[in-house]
């Protein structure tokens, strides 16, 4: 019997999902919650020890005669590659299972390059990071890929992604497992942004939206604790639903007032440039806004306006506690955020705005690398996960 | 050593997860998913026979030498209670563990007439049907209640409900335990009959928004296979939402241009009645749609273009593989539907509508008790369910 299998049926791994959040717990606390005899209990912990997987940690308090020994995940057991690709920059972190990042580099790198020469430098930068650390390559776990368009998450293969010329359809776990034998989770930009900012700033929130405004408008949408990717994978795609103001305007997707004509980064920069005032581009209206700019905070509110009514249908239909707005343009402070609230507080129905927050993006740039990570890691602590961990 | 217990220590619950969908199985193919000796498979189904919720089937197929016997439920090993309470209908079943009814009734029923009253009456017109259907009132495995109104679906209570004077934060389950000892699930009203929709009509869809237009507006939303509550238990409350047609028109929520003062059955009544049209409700609109009135006809496609409005921005967030319409303004066949066509194909992106089927409820009246039924099934047969029947 493999040692996977012996893992498997010796009921350790059912035990390690227990263990899995990082909280300590003694051998009674665990015979308590399962059910399972003490020397059951003893045996398992006594296997996911052995393979490294749960560490025995320092009793808080003494209890007076010999403390009970506690045990928890021990998350140096094995790492896990995160990789953050967007349109034009990339970003490579090594974690430990909690998501603490142990190495990163960061690039410019255009996704259309195409997959090959993206997912190469990433495996030969991900060589370098974990033999950087001094780890076997073999510590590796599972990877977790964002990337700037729509993906197939069953498959991980991007399906007509706009800005992503050479990535449709391409097998992205396929071809990087020929190079890195390990589970690889690939998933859409906003989606892992939405898991990074949950895991940072809202650990135990069921419910959160995360909004990215930058080039682009789109969302994440995390419900009953779970990610969201709806039937095609396009679950949150909030760009291009239709706000009342901009009836007339035209956007790129073929179609007239989407919210992502008149909010997104470049909306508002061109919305200025039409009022003579020189922005080319969203961080140019960042800009602005930084330097007090009177034109540019009013643009900025209401392209808050305009985020907030096509929220205030969000939070009608996912009733969320959080929406958590991040990308380039909310670097542009509380004046993207007091548009929202304006709206959404004015719009929703009392019970779903009485306990919800509005707020800007705790994780902010690191939030897509974080939650790549998490992506990876979820994978890999899970009941099939640990399983395959074991045997390897 | 409990009934209840021993079936969850020797593995036997664990082994029906795999049975309860009804498909037959044989020894040898539970032996192979499970990865457990035949050996042990022969003894947990052995046990689950004992207890009568596994039941042998007959072989489809012989296969020449002695055929495998096969297994699967036994959808009469126990019955559940189905109560569909409306503001002014109340609707009770009871069916087998597959949602087949087995015996119903219906009556005129107000809701407001309070908890005790409504609750009261259920409890005694259960135990009648229970007992002319011949069952013993221990076979009760578990009750679904679907209410007219928000509800803490974790508590069964109500919240803030508006149309259920008494109700606010009552114990439902608590009051309903006091008079038959089993779980009591209760939800909205909306959320059941997505559930029954579902189960009726598109089983294997893991995405869908059942949206029902009467009196009110609202929707229940199935995403990733299980029904989205939110934060506060009203997501999928897109009656509120404005569209952009109605900017001026008062809603009774106290805000203005929302979807339900322009779609919904009073609504579009009243449009009639302002061109002086005699319809005092929506029925009567179902009524003059039914007899060709051209005006009634325009205005039930037009409500159908709010509607649609709305569910494009649902489309947009949920990503869903069917949006299915229900509620007695459905009854105005496909004209409603036809609006909200119009718009959603009009509005959406291709890659959302690619897949995506906009039809009129298959289960129409019978949704919401239906939904109440699996609502009572679902917990009755989990995990933590079936060890809690085993043991009564």
């Amino acid at each position: 019997m493999s040692r996977a299998s012996a893992l498997d049926a010796s009921g350790a791994s059912e035990l390690f999902q227990l263990l899995r959040d990082g909280a300590p717990r003694t051998r009674a606390s665990l015979a308590q919650s399962t059910g399972l005899a003490r020397s059951t209990v003893a045996a398992r912990v006594d296997e996911l020890m052995r393979l490294g997987l749960v560490t025995p940690v320092a009793d808080a308090v003494s209890t007076g005669g010999r403390p009970p020994s506690q045990f928890a995940l021990n998350p140096g057991a094995r790492i896990v590659l995160a990789a953050d690709f967007g349109a034009s920059h990339a970003t490579l972190a090594v974690t430990d299972l909690e998501g603490t990042v142990l190495a990163e580099r960061s690039e410019r790198r255009d996704i259309a390059d195409g997959p090959e020469a993206v997912l190469g430098w990433m495996v030969s930068a991900a060589h370098e990071l974990i033999d950087g650390l001094g780890r076997d390559r073999a510590d590796l776990a599972a990877i977790g890929i964002g990337v700037p368009g729509p993906v197939e998450h069953s498959t991980g293969r991007p399906v007509n992604p706009p800005i992503m010329p050479g990535w449709d359809r391409f097998d992205v776990p396929g071809w990087v497992q020929q190079h890195l034998e390990v589970p690889v989770l690939v998933d859409n930009d906003v989606n892992i942004m939405a898991l990074g900012e949950r895991a940072l700033a809202w650990p135990q929130v069921e419910h959160l939206i995360f909004v990215k405004v930058a080039t682009g408008i789109g969302s994440g949408i995390i419900s009953g604790g779970l990610l969201q990717r709806g039937a095609q994978g396009i679950a949150g795609d909030l760009g291009h639903v239709r706000v009342t103001r901009g009836s007339d305007v035209p956007c790129h997707c073929g179609n007239r007032g989407c919210l992502e004509a008149l909010a997104s980064g470049p909306a508002i920069a061109r919305s200025l440039r039409e009022r003579g005032i020189e922005a080319r581009s969203g961080n140019d209206v960042v800009e602005l806004v930084k330097r007090g700019d009177l034109d540019a905070i009013q643009a900025v509110r209401q392209a808050g306006r305009d985020l907030g009514e096509v929220l205030t249908a969000s939070v009608s239909l996912i009733n969320p506690s959080v929406i958590a707005i991040g990308g380039s343009m909310a670097r542009a402070g509380e004046h993207l955020i007091a548009g929202v609230r304006e709206v959404v507080y004015t719009r929703s129905m009392p019970l779903a705005t009485e306990h919800l927050s509005i707020v800007q993006s705790a994780a902010a740039e690191n939030a897509a690398v974080l939650g790549a990570a998490m992506l990876a890691i979820q994978h890999a602590l899970s009941p099939e996960g640990i399983v395959a961990l074991a045997s390897r």
